[in-house]
């Protein structure tokens, strides 16, 4: 581990009353949730399939696509470090701003990294790399890029393979990848988180969709049981009950809408255009920068926002990342700035 | 992922009556555990700590020992992994038999590998290793020698780094090295196990007591959050709870050594003599072998028990593990021999 990381409320010594640092989603049905794996927790007395295949399966068939082109792994941390692990003393492109772990997971891995602009990646300017990682909708800026477009430069450079982070796909309109079209693109990898969209990143589950010759190469150095049995288990449940945990997308923008609108009102802080649900704020008042504000908010209201300091390609520490939350607790913050 | 594993019962078909396969506690007061457990599924909407720390600072101060002295890990198996890690292109020598768990970590991470019999351990002919691995009770053979003659040759050769994994050590009377003890050997890292000795394998929790500067190699090279919220509580609930949750080895040994007798006084098997709870028996039967055995157990019975073929260091295929478990369980077990 070599950065820090985002949602920092584990060290908050104040407790927090509304947390903005994340954009693991907060509307999950979690009573749903926790009734059904309070009844599992007796798993937990057995191992765990020492790969996941069997919620594998389950997350393959349900996407029409084979079983052997689906890695479950313990978050889409796991896929980054695997992935990377992959490319070891070879040389990675990561398209910045974004955020710090697949550079975090290439340098553990002996990779050499560059970095690109989103628009250098569309132009096709991919310099010597055999690796390049994309986040889409990218966090933090919220920026997104249809499939079309990313999947014509993937097509366009067989000989580089391509990481596509779908991690925040929920929080936006624009339709991600599917799995079914990435078939066709044995140089793509796309990674899932299964924690951010469905609100349980303490669980720690994700799973990467790759060419089953890709697929096997990452599964052949892993270790066993790195996905626990509750995640696999919760996993199953949300699969089979995917319905109950989408993510009410017409909603979440509305209230962002108006978050964004009232942050925009105060004087000193600029919004940043976005297509997903959480966005940048750039501060623009003399003697305030992001980890101010962030301790300000903390220590007075109990707030808690995301200093964008640390992410890769934000040069700047005027930035912070806000992701929208409940209409109440989108009202202490915007009051919060207002008497600042 | 190299090897077959032990605890296949995920794989198994048929359904099984009883599990003799896996040398996992099956005695832990699981409705306490459970119960705590259910009212903490709201910790898996954060993310937990991204090192586990604040359950490492719980054991280190349970054992009188430095926090910074302590590494929780995902199962004691990501303990196994980080440490080969530590060591790739260099040589370790592992005592066999023993489980393949050691020598699929180094190997996945380009360890040279050689084997070196208990005896040659303790005579210190330890070749040219780096790193020599020792499994202390031994699985699958129940063996264990003194935690006094362990560290009389790891003092004895500073310049060698010695893994001693303690997992079965409640399974055993004899006491294990006290990370106290261990203080004092810069050059020794010791694997704890939590899910062994309290029954819980899928949730996947570990630890590792080493040197600090150790410690410090192999927290930066590992990724965050590979330990999830719950195992962490867990952790802490039953550190918290340790008399609630000892391994009663008086009873477990009284159960062990009429089930030795019982399988002994069975026509064509050995039992082999053993300081822990498990045993390995051999199979003295013409036209009848571990893998049929288990076959036959299992399709006609509803047990289940470990070939040990795949053992590093058994060379025959004439050997199953059996882990005592209760008396109504055992008898199931020696009548389903004597029906053979």
């Amino acid at each position: 581990m070599l950065y820090g990381h985002g949602d920092d409320i584990y060290s908050s010594k104040r407790e927090v009353a509304a947390n903005f640092s994340t954009n693991v989603w907060w509307g999950t049905p979690y009573q749903l949730l926790w009734n059904h794996l309070s009844t599992q927790l007796p798993l937990l007395a057995s191992y765990p399939h020492p790969s996941a295949a069997d919620l594998g399966n389950v997350l393959a068939n349900q996407a029409g696509i084979d079983g052997n082109r689906v890695v479950v792994t313990n978050g889409a941390t796991e896929a980054f470090y695997l992935i990377a692990r992959c490319f070891s003393r070879r040389r990675a492109a990561i398209v910045v701003p974004t955020f710090m772990e697949y550079e975090d997971a290439c340098r553990l891995n002996d990779v050499d990294v560059s970095f690109i602009s989103r628009a250098s990646f569309f132009e096709g300017k991919l310099g010597d790399a055999n690796l390049v990682w994309l986040c889409n909708p990218n966090n933090p800026t919220g920026e997104v890029s249809s499939a079309e477009a990313i999947l014509e430069i993937i097509g366009r450079f067989p000989q580089i393979t391509f990481v596509v982070d779908q991690a925040y796909a929920a929080f936006c309109a624009e339709p991600p990848i599917h799995p079914k079209e990435a078939n066709c693109f044995p140089n793509l990898i796309l990674v899932e988180s299964l924690t951010k969209c469905y609100g349980i990143p303490g669980i720690r589950l994700g799973y990467l969709i790759a060419d089953k010759v890709q697929c096997e190469a990452i599964q052949a150095q892993r270790m066993p049981w790195s996905v626990n049995a509750l995640a696999i288990e919760a996993g199953k449940f949300i699969a089979a009950n995917r319905e109950s945990f989408e993510v009410p997308l017409g909603e979440l923008f509305a209230l962002r809408n108006k978050l964004m609108n009232d942050i925009a009102m105060v004087d000193g802080f600029e919004v940043l255009p976005t297509a997903a649900s959480f966005f940048l704020v750039k501060i623009n008042r003399e003697g305030l920068n992001a980890p101010q504000l962030k301790d300000m908010l903390l220590s007075e209201h109990g707030i808690l926002v995301r200093d964008a300091s640390n992410f890769r390609g934000i040069a700047d520490t005027n930035h912070i990342r806000i992701a929208t939350r409940s209409s109440f607790e989108n009202s202490l913050l915007v009051n919060a700035l207002k008497e600042l």
